[in-house]
């Protein structure tokens, strides 16, 4: 494993292979695995999970961690290529990257979408330019259209609850005051399918996935067992689900188009996940959301602090697979500088 | 000891007790004591001496610690109950401090008072809030109506000094452009009482500190011997002072009034600490303030650079006594993660 | 060495010397020479290398740095002498340096220039008072005249490449939509000298270096058989230049007076690098440069990403060099704390 950029990039077998790690680091830590490695972390984006989590993997394993944050203590950084750079940015990723690169053993990055044009936000530029400059390994902390830390936590989770291989699995649009990114929907979407489950995206009219990302969801699904469909159809989707998985996103019938966004979800306020939504669901089933989450907005109190809410265990697990991610990038080779 | 969050939890005894602990680790250091060990930093608002003081303790004692600053690098935080999130804060303290505990050994957090209502600053809210929602130690790095990390470095600095347990502890207010929440005279006055000593707390008409904050002071005096009195009477207050302590703080006459609390200071330039201001204090009389001080408008640069002046003996004590305080809560019982 | 400050303060010998101990720490690395030791950062300004760079420099060699940002989860602090603090500093540094430093076994700290007036930024009025509070090592990454940081990593890349000791280095003004400082121009100019080269500094009318600057420079060269020299002829200075050094500065004849500066500049965009720069230069001229740089401003894509360029590896040194800065200031005597 050279890098760690998409679940797909592994397939079935390596990503239970590296949970079956992350496991074995938690019932026998190795707290100076990493010792003397450096974790560089540059983060275009606000965040409060993947950033300490990794800084907090680091450390338990022995390793040191370094952030850099574009606007808050360093400068803009550019990332399009042949420009002239007369604007805000004051360095490009040309240099940026292979310097952090040079300086650490690892790089882990967030970079979110633009939120303007769909196509190239669904082709990764950004990312892939980054990768592009790196020699040493890079971690995915969230980029346009995935999050793959985030996927194999809640795999972990999924897999911590017993939740049956094949059980159905109901990723659910949820409202928000703004269009948010398809990041973690892409990511969960292809986990769950690559797992084996029965995929149900359950979104209103306009906010169906991409074309792009439901495709890359049924490859995993038929290499795995699964199946992946999507409704708008609450009641249908709900019955019989284990897990209901809320997640905020922008309308992509009006992707980049705010004003339009605006419009389209302000008859959807009842897209918010209340109590009832799981009248019909199976015993015991899930709520899962990968945070940060708006209470009352997305999720309802009374679902955030029942029984079936599973965000605080997705969160920690963040740390759990991140743990086995840097211990199989950085692990067991000696110190490189 | 659980969490560190007012002195009065801990009372007299323990005080000393933590007191002879941090002599001891300056004596013998235990490089490695928290090896392992990983605080987290949760800092509402800006710090200087208390975030870096919290992240050298940490490494001081062979532990690393981890920030997150709200509005720098993470997203503003929601504290309030059952609101409905649509305005700037992404996330939630109840999923925010859950997940930061999970992560981490402990919690260190700076959340300022509001400045509205004094009655709900008083009432420790937002921090009370948060303490139900750790399951690890949390410490408050000052919260609406507390700051014991200040107030223990406090007491060490005149132990070090060897000011007379019965010495005469002079609050005095000093001058400001804006209104200062109650936290360190609140803190302060408990302590110098705690540690059984005569306070005065010297303030002008309208800055009287609110009835709960003495009369919490005074319980403290009656268990340790000392005695607290207020009095807007400058050279009264002064007179045999063996430690003047300059604060500023907000007018609680007018308290979440920024224009009644600016025309109340109109008139209180000369409440800036002086040279004059020691004439009749006791021979050696020690000039302390718990930093960061507007010189030249709350103590004069010639007390600040005089030799009475233990600013900066504080400060440094800062990183001694939490030293202590970090060891009593993560030392001594091996890893837990 | 107590501080390290400026290339002056060593002289040729020391600098040579500095340089094989960063080499010898590269080939035989001591991962634990600063164990227990605590170096602190305090940035006035953004940076991206110098920050991240000093970081890892500690981590490599076993230590620890804690950052401290004025402006992004501190408050701004006052440098001036004797003002009344009604303004946006919350602190002097007559409290937070000494703080600082009474936590931290060495400084490493960032203040750039005012811009405003000349002489106060060359005569280095912040940094020299920041040097007198410290009673630990401190460390120059960028004051208003100087960044030794930068110039020591630059000596060593051109060792690393072979560029002859009395080889022809071109300092070469170069574009950029802002009025830049003179610390690497200043800097950059007195290592060349100080390591023998032929110094020739290029620039347009209006963007000589200051007198003090040039003569500093004179000085280093006449102690180690150099020249300096200065000229607004692009053909004639880079005919068989071996290392063309661009940077970017603001006008010295309209220092201070951003709208001058702009109408200056308003002629001069040919003033960008370009691979026809290079006609008349020596085989194998090295394009040098400290970043952050202006991609198509200051240079072009053409010569960045063709096979003159060594900004990467000028910016890996600044890493191998501060590592052997820091052994040399905090190494081998024990811990202090």
């Amino acid at each position: 494993m050279k890098n760690f950029l998409d679940l797909a990039d592994l397939g079935r077998d390596q990503v239970v292979d590296l949970l079956a790690l992350a496991d074995r680091l938690r019932e026998r830590p190795e707290p100076t695995a990493l010792a003397g490695r450096v974790l560089g972390l540059l983060f275009f984006n606000p965040s409060l999970r993947s950033m300490t989590s990794m800084r907090v993997a680091m450390a338990r394993l022995g390793g040191e961690s370094v952030a850099v944050t574009p606007g808050a203590g360093s400068w803009q950084l550019e990332t399009r290529s042949g420009v002239t750079m007369t604007g805000a940015a004051a360095e490009h990723i040309r240099e940026a990257i292979p310097v952090l690169d040079s300086y650490c053993d690892a790089l882990g990055v967030r970079a979110f979408a633009e939120g303007r044009d769909l196509a190239a936000d669904l082709g990764e530029r950004t990312f892939t330019a980054i990768a592009s400059l790196c020699r040493n390994p890079l971690i995915n902390l969230e980029s346009s259209a995935n999050h793959p830390c985030q996927a194999l936590a809640d795999w972990k989770t999924l897999d911590d609850l017993s939740v049956p291989r094949r059980g159905r699995f109901v990723l659910a649009w949820a409202n928000h005051p703004r269009a948010l990114p398809l990041a973690v929907p892409a990511a969960v979407s292809q986990m769950a399918a690559l797992r084996g489950m029965e995929v149900v995206v359950l979104r209103p009219e306009g906010y169906a996935l991409p074309e792009t990302v439901m495709e890359k969801a049924r490859r995993a699904a038929a290499a795995s067992g699964g199946s992946v469909t999507e409704t708008d159809d609450r009641d249908a989707a709900l019955t019989g689900a284990h897990v209901v998985y809320a997640k905020e996103w922008g309308s992509t019938a009006h992707y980049g188009d705010a004003e339009a966004d605006a419009r389209a979800r302000a008859g959807l306020a009842d897209w918010m996940v209340r109590e009832s939504w799981f009248a019909a669901a199976a015993a015991g089933c899930h709520l899962m959301h990968c945070l940060p989450v708006r209470r009352n907005v997305a999720i309802a109190d009374e679902v955030l602090d029942g029984p079936r809410s599973r965000v605080l265990q997705q969160a920690h697990n963040r740390l759990v697979v991140q743990m086995a991610v840097l211990y199989r990038l950085l692990g067991g080779n000696g110190r490189r500088h």
